[in-house]
């Protein structure tokens, strides 16, 4: 049985108690989410699984992967390390230069969090073009990936050529999802419709077998603020929302990927809530959202403010965005600037969610330490402690922003 | 007349003139607003005014200046350069070390925005101590820096001898405002009342010549999430409301500065409705707030979250953090850093407030530019174009982060 035919049936699994008693959420409430498709679990062999969902801490995902012009595997390999020390909760191998199969299981055994492919492009590198894909390679693709011990795929399954036509004409920035681009790019050179819709029940049954998390693609994103979200996204918005059904109803887990990309501030809230409530508060992860377009080269400064919007009001899962974003392929400072924006982004949604609860322990140890000047212990509840310590030697009284006038020696004395 | 004082009677004068046209609002609306005190002027002589307030874009501060134990004076005076580029709005010269009135001079000399100061930091130094401060030598300080051509000063008057009675063992982190605590400290050792509130009549007085804003201070934000929007800092609140109110009466402006240091993100979008809603929408400044305690060394981007929560939701003025906060005196690099964050803040905050009117001209501009892959016409939109143009020639077609399946040519093609 699958880990939601379990919750279904109110059996608890290693998953789920783990879960409960690392988040710090009442067992039941993990089963009985699980069991409504709210929590979604990533399992990942010999090591913790993950959960994404309510009332669960606000996960994050980091990209990485080579590029068909930029192709430095070791460098790749340590993009893995960087992101999970600095607190990515899953990974994305989107690799599409060099062996990527080979890049793949290399991926998987250096690392120890959830991670999360995209097979078509695999297939598109398989196939020499999108318009040579067929669908018997994209199925041998997801079992290549599946067999290797991926924990969660993503589909673009939300559109089909209608939806294509429709667009023509359309939109400032068209599909800016690369994913989302490759995949209707094949259909329309073949004339054919979205293989991943036709084929869902098919891919349900594939990927039952390993328990893996259904991820429905985010084609359709607004590629800047003024695309804003239209009717296309809102149609495969519904769409991956009747799938998820379909899919959990077969005993499969989803998360759903919607509104990512560029949106202004204010739509994020109101589409962010819209969406909680369509898909009665399924797992939602957003790449993104920039609420601005113009932050140009520090796009993970303007993305840890649209995660920090979306995750505050509801959002589950969000993605790093690094400061190479629109630009190029990220360097290894790039990603770790990309991570620990998105943690903080993340940190700061949830007390937008969940207000001042045990999540925030840290916060107040290191404002506890912060007062009494104990610079070294204060340093160890940051979530970056190198760039504090870089700043500042832990055995100084005094720091030079205030220098002799400093807040805190003057309130303790008086106060 | 001030200002004020003229659009009481219905007058236009040259400032809002300039504001209303720069900032495509209507001429009525602004006289209207700067006769209830909604929007506040600065004055700079030789140089454009800078309106804050509603409907009006966000505004951002730069705080610089030397300490006691870091003094680099023409660093200081490069800050202002680096400030003035990357689009601050006002300057904060908040100088502590060395020649302070020289200092003073020179950023004027050499700024073309409004310049604030915090009187009772040139009034520590000149005594020596808090102890030796007298109220004497507070005027004389106001004084010669009205003189100077300072357009606003940060008075703390939201507090008297018994809330610092009250505060006795409360909070983790005391007071974290420095100019507060310094105005503290003085009353506290001397056991006097606090002399911008007992004088605050006679301080009307001497600044009505010269019209410049008053910015009421907030000596008693939270100076961590676990300490809250407290009482103390309520009722701080609540007394510069009022003492805002006799100041407009007698014809001078004012700014609040209100719900900066350290709120969680939840408590920012209350509260600053609250303080719009208790103000009648007077000018409301945040410093800060940071919605987290835990990014030290990236406290940048945590301010550029909870500014844009801040701004999002009603604040008209932002202050730039840089990621030195909490531990030195920022570099160049960090003012770089601080003053793009919280334009990108502001921004953000902005499509909240306002939606995506012409202020977001520049964005669709440039995402016109990205589509059809013009580099050097998208930078020149962007906030900051020097690390666009860093990470990516402009002459190239593709970028090395999706090679050669771009997900922008791959939909051009197909829609």
């Amino acid at each position: 049985m699958t880990i939601l035919e379990e919750a279904l049936k109110g059996n608890t699994t290693s998953e789920m108690l783990h879960i409960a008693e690392s988040e710090k959420v009442d067992l039941k409430e993990v089963i009985r989410n699980v069991s409504k498709g709210i929590i979604a679990i990533m399992k990942r062999e010999n090591y913790q699984p993950v959960g994404i969902g309510y009332p669960l801490r606000t996960k994050i995902n980091v990209n990485l992967g080579t590029s068909s012009s930029a192709i430095n595997i070791d460098e790749e390999f340590q993009k893995v390390e960087i992101a999970q020390k600095y607190g990515a909760d899953t990974i994305s191998d989107l690799s599409m230069g060099g062996e990527i199969d080979q890049i793949r299981k290399k991926i998987l055994e250096i690392s120890s969090v959830p991670i999360t492919t995209v097979p078509i492009y695999p297939a598109v590198i398989e196939a020499g073009s999108t318009s040579n894909i067929t669908e018997d390679l994209i199925f041998k693709v997801i079992e290549k990936q599946l067999k290797d011990g991926i924990s969660s795929i993503v589909l673009h399954t939300g559109f089909n050529l209608d939806t294509l036509n429709e667009m023509k004409g359309k939109r400032i920035m068209k599909i800016v999802s690369k994913g989302g681009s490759l995949t209707a790019s094949y259909m329309k050179l073949n004339d054919v419709e979205n293989p991943f819709l036709t084929n869902f029940e098919y891919i349900l049954e594939l990927v039952k077998e390993y328990d893996i998390v259904l991820n429905l693609g985010n084609a359709l994103r607004s590629g800047c603020i003024h695309d804003k979200v239209d009717e296309f996204q809102l149609s495969e918005i519904k769409t991956n929302n009747k799938l998820a059904k379909n899919a959990n109803n077969a005993g499969i887990q989803v998360i759903l990927e919607s509104l990512g990309g560029h949106i202004n501030a204010k739509d994020i809230i109101k589409w962010v809530q819209y969406h909680k409530e369509l898909t009665n508060n399924r797992p939602l992860f957003v790449s993104g959202p920039l609420p601005i377009d113009t932050a140009t080269g520090h796009d993970h400064i303007a993305a840890a403010i649209g995660g920090s919007f979306a995750s505050g009001f509801g959002a589950d899962y969000i993605c790093a965005i690094t400061p190479a974003e629109h630009l190029c392929l990220p360097s290894l400072e790039d990603i770790k600037q990309g991570v620990i924006a998105c943690k903080i982004a993340a940190h700061a949604g949830d007390s937008m969610k969940f207000g001042l609860n045990h999540l925030f322990n840290d916060d107040l140890e290191l404002s506890k330490n912060r007062f009494s000047k104990n610079w070294k212990k204060q340093f160890e509840y940051c979530i970056d402690s190198s760039e504090p310590k870089r700043r500042h030697p832990i055995d100084e009284e005094i720091c030079s922003m205030c220098g002799a006038h400093c807040a805190l020696s003057l309130s303790k004395k008086i106060l």
